[in-house]
This record gives C-alpha cells, structure tokens and sequence, in this order.
C-alpha cells in the first residue's frame, strides 16, 4: 500500500499540514488507499533519502516522492485510469496558477491569524525549531504577528474576492466537480480548522460554501479529521 | 465576416479597452478575422441590441454577444475545429480563476496607476461621463486617485506574486502555449501600454519576459498597435 509521511500535532491524530492534505485530498480523488505515517518537524532523517527535510512524502514500493505538487504530477501520470486531478495537459498547466496564488497570498494571509495556535498544537519537541524559524521568517514574534488577528481577518476576507468571482459561475474552481485545484486550494483551509477555532469565514460567503463541499468529499475525509468546528 | 464594437480613444485607431483586448486576442488564437469597429463610451445605441452599454460586443451573422467571457465561450462552441481556447471543460472552469484575478486583483491595481492617462485619451465627448462614474465609483477625484502612484506601482509589482510562481515552471499560464487565460491577464497590461507611459514592470521581472511574448504573439497584434513602449 501506499504510504504517507503526514505531520503530525502533540496529538498524533491532529494532522494539519495544508501541503499533506492536498496530498491526502488527490489520493482520495484518485480512489488510492493509503497508510498515514505521523511525522514532526523535527524527524528529518525518516525522509532523508528524499534529500530535503519537508512532508508530504509520498512512499510507493520502491519510489520516494516529495513536494505535494510533484506528488499530483506522479499520481496522474502513474494512475492515468483514475479520475483526472487536472483535466489534460492544459488543465494541469492552469491549475499552478491556483497553486501558485494558495502558496503566495492565502498561506501568507492565514498563517498570522493562526500562528499562535498552531504553536500550541505541535508536538513540545517541535516547539523551539518552530518559534525559532517562524520568528526568524516573520522578524517578530509569534505573539507579535498574532497580536492583530481581528483586524487581520477582515484584509484576509477582503483578498478572497477572486474566489468569489469563480464561485459565482460554478460549485468547484474544477468546475461541476472538484479537480487538484480545489485541493491546493483547500489545504490551507483545512490547516486551520485542524489546529484553530478562530472563525475565518463568515457562513453568507460562498467560500464558505465551498468549504462545506470540500469538507464533506470522499465521506467526509476532511471533515472528519481531527480538528475545530468551522 | 466577424464585426467587433471596439472601445477606441480620441484618436480612432487607440484601443484601449482590456476586455476587448481579450477578445481581439481570442479571435485571432482560432484565427478568425475581425473588423473592428470603433466605439465610444457614449454610443450606447449602436449596441442598444444586446440590452446592456458595454463593450466588447460581437457581432457573427445575426448574433450578436457581449461580454469577453461570453464571447470566448461562443467562439470555443462555434469555432471547436479551430485552437481550443480553453483546453477543454476542466479548463475552461479553471480559467475562470485567472479571469477573476484579473477582475478583481490585476484591473483593480492598474487602474489606480493610470486613471489619468486614459482621461487624456479618450474622446472629448467620452469626458465627462468618465469623470463622473469614475469619481464616484472611487469617491475621490481623478487626481487624488494617481497621486500615489509611485509608491503604489510598488504594492502592485507585490501583487503579482502569483504569477511569477507559475512563470517559474512554464512560459505562459496556458502551458508551453497561451490559452485564454493568458488573454485574460494580458487585457489589463495591453490597456496600460496604449494609453500610458508609466512604467509598471522592472526588466527582470518574469511577468515582464511573458509580456513580451504576449506582445510578439500573432505578427506583433498587441505589440504593433497604437501605445507606448513597455
């Protein structure tokens, strides 16, 4: 069977990494089991053949991938007979763009809003490599950057406004059916409902809305992982 | 043959319009020949058939269609033995991000930096209704609005971060070809250059390189027409 280094809070059920649950997201879609293995931070030499020191890592027999968006690449073009995570070679070139904005506007809005309490999730002997490289990243810290988060929500709203202009059109940005840039763009979301309570989303946005899809696919995989109430 | 309402300035062969650029560059990716027909903000009646006082607006036969969306998706439905603008269904719901981007985020940050620049080539008779719905669509003057505008290209040159992530991995966000997504983004950089000489991209800029494909694409379409240099 396939398996998975998935990261891991204090709480080895508590699984939150955004870029694992795009991973764990297209492995569903793909109809592909696969064992989870909670992985920290700081177990850098279980994927070190992988030769850097990040999950997801993705084990298939004798083969080691890593990077959630090489990961969707070696899915589709392993298991071509399973449902399309791009749509064809066009789809897939368009869906970086959705990865790209998650990766470079959505993760840096939410992780202020949701610094302090992912701190309080991961495992203690995470916690120094944590603070340190965050506040390293930031130049404050971890307090700091948390301190303004309900001012902060209403700009993270606010740089949604390019999802809603899709969701006027369509249930899923794949269309009438969620596609991989659904789940890049999910992960985030997941993330922090995994390690957070703090409400991002008002229920009258029809982001909203397509949380509560995404949330309740593949049997509720998402929905149902540990975590808070959106 | 096609007629296209296309938005021109004070001199007939400016044309400025971003969402008739995108049409004029989905028209000739199926390579369909166009006449373009200049229209002012105020000539409302010549269009008064399809209902509503905007271009771009095409008429094939006896149909005619607005809106650049609608228009794309009735030149892929009509025209499906010419070059897929889409790349399929998959890909033409996952355009719908890059075009409400470009609505929402990219038009949004450009127009702050010419406003002024388009009130100087209009047509004299398109002036006071620019000044009016404008000044009160951002509730200050014309003026105000580009004061700010060397400190502002700065936060504009950020936002563009999503698009230099996919322009890490392949030259247009089509793929190794544009698609319509591409003419999406594109519409709002071809407006500025035809009617400012402000400079929004620094040279290295990755998003620079692709709009000077975009440029060059077509015999030079979009390069060779009316504007400044880039």
């Amino acid at each position: 069977m396939l398996k998975l280094y998935d990261l891991a809070g204090a709480e080895t059920d508590r699984r939150f990494s955004p870029y694992c649950w795009r991973t764990k997201m297209a492995l569903a879609h793909k109809g592909l089991e696969v064992e989870t293995i909670p992985w920290r931070f700081t177990d850098k030499d279980v994927i070190a053949v992988t030769k850097q020191p990040l999950v997801p890592v993705l084990v298939d027999g004798d083969r080691w991938i890593n990077d959630s968006w090489a990961i969707a690449e070696y899915l589709e073009a392993t298991y071509p007979d399973r449902p399309s995570l791009f749509g064809g070679a066009s789809g897939k070139a368009l869906s970086r763009f959705h990865a790209g904005w998650a990766d470079s506007v959505l993760s840096v809005g939410l992780v202020k809003l949701v610094l302090m309490d992912i701190f309080e999730h991961i495992d203690p002997k995470d916690r120094d490599y944590f603070r340190t490289s965050r506040e390293k990243r930031f130049g404050k810290t971890l307090e700091e950057v948390a301190a303004n988060r309900d001012q902060d929500v209403l700009a993270f709203r606010d740089s949604l406004l390019p999802l809603r202009q899709v969701l006027k059109s369509q249930p899923f940005f794949g269309g009438e059916q969620p596609l991989y840039a659904d789940y890049a763009l999910f992960g985030g979301f997941q993330w922090c409902r995994c390690i957070s309570d703090f409400k991002l989303l008002l229920e009258e946005d029809s982001v909203y809305g397509w949380r509560q899809r995404m949330l309740g696919l593949f049997d509720g995989l998402a929905g149902k992982a540990k975590g808070y109430p959106v």
